[in-house]
């Protein structure tokens, strides 16, 4: 496959400035030098360099003006020789140029992720890190944005490193004494092995950990609202609009009428959604409504349940809400104490949505309800992949059986096997142990041109 | 405004693999080492290179692993010292960047156009090659695209550069007898003089002819299909939708209910447009589908007319037509000859959607209606553009004013007036002559990062 050159446009598809389009493989440059008319063969290039000419057909006419941009192996994205052409950013430009290489032979479209599955097969990029780069490319929030990052930088895969190092490490100790064991040599003290597979479980653990604040930060947080008619919904979710640093644009797909905004508070994306009643009605699209409020509560990761000073507690619709949702997800607000400030040990917190009274706590206790209490620094690895957190899990199974056969005496064998899987389930993460069908199943999900 | 540092996303905003941001203007490489970290200062660095390295923040956070690519004045787009950035290829990284460097001062987002503006005012391009840049990037069509090219690569510019000069030569010579008019010398021999301006007004007739190739291949041409039920326009529809090279891609924003179908014939964009009944109803819904089908028809530019061999001649309907179209632009269809071969020396052509039979011809004359019988080579300069069209026809009037004057040997003044208002007319195509309101009005339409 890595024989192959490959082209695809890198840019979103549309209408723009300008687009460009990626040329990775061995024959990059002879080809880009059938179609270009420039000052210089991009053949005979140093790479980091760019050319400015015309690109043409087969049949000498001009198609754009263009400017090519050389990269030489192995110091490019894919590590292969490659070729950024970047033309007028009109679509059929792109699909006319990808149009004429094709039409030279010994090139072709490149598979979805194809140019980052080159850079891992190249060694340019771990697994973990050709991850990040869609991660990255598809992240909505600025959290989620530096989460991929940081997974791209190599944090995660040089905790994982590590692990799978201290283990191998401990696992060639347990083979050198099933090598020697009719000799009855002992290698590994029973008391320091346990310990170290401790160790990688607790190091394994805090990871697992972090992947509550991982899926948050990578995949947002849904908010349902729930409350009275008039308890001030809406002035609280235009509170919030107003508050918001970056309102993020909107997904394609979805269901407009379900999703009321979006808004990003520290960096976090909250998904906020409006609820109608929650009790049943006669009336069909009622029910409607409360179907959709209902599914809105489902999959609500917390409930702001908003109660106002004026009408009081709403026990009877608290009750309803908790007969679907568990308590732990719900914040009590109590509105509009700007009007009334009447004690209320119940709720967490008071505001007035009109006045702001309020409103900061209430986004800080939003945001630490989304990623626990716990912090987490620039710098920390977390896991928010979940091929990564199901490679964690199964690893620490295996050191569980291998301390258990450990305690148990039982014979080295199993304790080398166990060992062995912990380290083949960590060395899926960063790509050292690796199948086609992970790799297909990996960059599958991959745009064409990335 | 000249002096200012511009910045703006080039590519076309969305998800993809890359995205590219783009800065112009002097202060380009200072700002750019201020948040880029590589081997090498942007600012030391020669035109046509290309840098690998961080982008952070203003505490030094890595944003993102970027591509900056340099070009010095005046070897760049627009002329000034300029960088391009090309990031991941998330609208969240950009938009950070460009708030980055915002941050800095002492650089603003570029408007609309702004760096073909710039390019326009550094005379890197003539006005009529910055509109083309435009044009090539929304044209729909192959055509289109050829049309905009042409004109990019300054066929339009030379032809009317060419007159402009005979022009001015000749204004010359007439001001030059001005000036020695109380000494009766003649300069100017009044038959030479009503030669060249023949010549000059025969140049602009054949160019004004163009445009309306022009307005077909810049903006493609409606058709409307009519017919009475069943005979047979889905199958029509379905042929070309088959027979078309490529399929453009749908506008944004058009009503979909009446467009059916964009398809591309030799690289010309037609839309087809399919119409309801055309006699008036009392049912409601029918009289709205009537309603919209005279729309249709009021606006197509070709109509095909659709009988068929067994139903026979539709005379009522034909008449109703005539109505509301004109008669040239009428192409007379009969389909389904595979059925029965009637002779029918009404009609244009006679096919068969079914067997194919016929398509081509029909698909020739739709070419031939829609451009004329007239032909264009790739390399004739055409008139595509509104503006063009009035500054060459304000240029034709002045020129008949002066000719009329020079018969009836009416002072030199007048003739010299009329000859320059000619050449100014010329100039304003080219943008020799300009004003900053032909200019805001030109670049106003642009996108931003163009």
């Amino acid at each position: 496959m890595k024989e192959d050159t490959i082209i695809a446009l890198a840019t979103p598809p549309g209408v723009g400035a300008i687009s460009v389009l990626r040329i990775s493989g061995p024959s990059s440059f002879i080809l880009t030098d059938m179609l270009f008319r420039g000052n210089t063969k991009i053949n005979d290039s140093p790479g980091y360099r760019i050319y400015y000419g015309d690109l043409v057909d087969s049949n000498e006419n001009h198609i754009d003006d263009v400017l090519v941009s050389v990269f030489r192996a192995p110091n490019s994205y894919t590590g292969e020789d490659s070729v950024e052409i970047s033309t007028h950013g009109n679509p059929l430009i792109a699909q006319k140029i990808i149009g004429e290489f094709l039409k030279l032979g010994k090139i072709r479209l490149a598979e979805p992720g194809e140019f980052t599955k080159r850079a891992f097969l190249n060694n340019k990029i771990d697994l973990s890190q050709a991850e990040a780069v869609a991660d990255i490319i598809h992240a909505r929030s600025e959290a989620s944005l530096r989460g991929a990052r940081n997974q791209l930088d190599g944090l995660l895969s040089k905790k994982v490193g590590k692990l799978r190092e201290s283990l191998v490490n401990a696992t060639s100790f347990v083979e050198l004494e099933l090598d020697f064991a009719e000799e009855d040599i002992e290698f590994v003290n029973t008391e320091e092995l346990l310990k170290r597979i401790d160790e990688i479980i607790i190091e394994i653990d805090s990871l697992l950990e972090t992947y509550n604040i991982g899926r948050v930060i990578r995949d947002g947080v849904n908010v349902a609202l729930v409350g009275k008619p008039n308890v001030g919904k809406s002035s609280i979710l235009n509170y919030f609009l107003k508050e918001s640093r970056s309102i993020v644009s909107e997904i394609p797909g979805t269901t407009r009428d379900i999703i009321r905004e979006e808004i990003s508070i520290e960096g976090i994306l909250f998904r906020l959604y409006d609820t109608a009643g929650l009790r049943d009605s006669d009336n069909p699209i009622e029910e409607e409504g409360i179907k959709r409020s209902r599914e809105v509560l489902r999959n609500a990761d917390i409930i702001l349940f908003i109660e106002d000073t004026q009408q009081g507690i709403a026990q009877d619709l608290l009750e309803e809400l908790m007969n679907i949702s568990s308590g732990d997800k719900i914040i009590r607000v109590i509105n509009k104490i700007d009007l009334v400030d009447k004690n209320n040990s119940d709720a967490n917190v008071k505001i007035s949505a009109k006045t702001g009274q309020g409103m900061n706590e209430l986004l800080k206790i939003l945001v630490q309800k989304a990623i626990g209490m716990e912090y987490y620094t620039e710098k920390t690895a977390i896991v928010t992949n979940l091929r990564h957190y199901s490679c964690l899990k199964k690893a620490r199974e295996s050191l569980l059986n291998a301390r258990d056969s450990v305690i148990k005496k039982n014979s080295g064998e199993f304790i080398s096997v166990d060992l062995r899987n912990a380290s083949i389930s960590l060395g899926e993460i960063i790509g050292e142990v690796t199948t086609d069908d992970i790799l297909n199943n990996i960059f599958m999900k991959f745009c064409i041109g990335k």
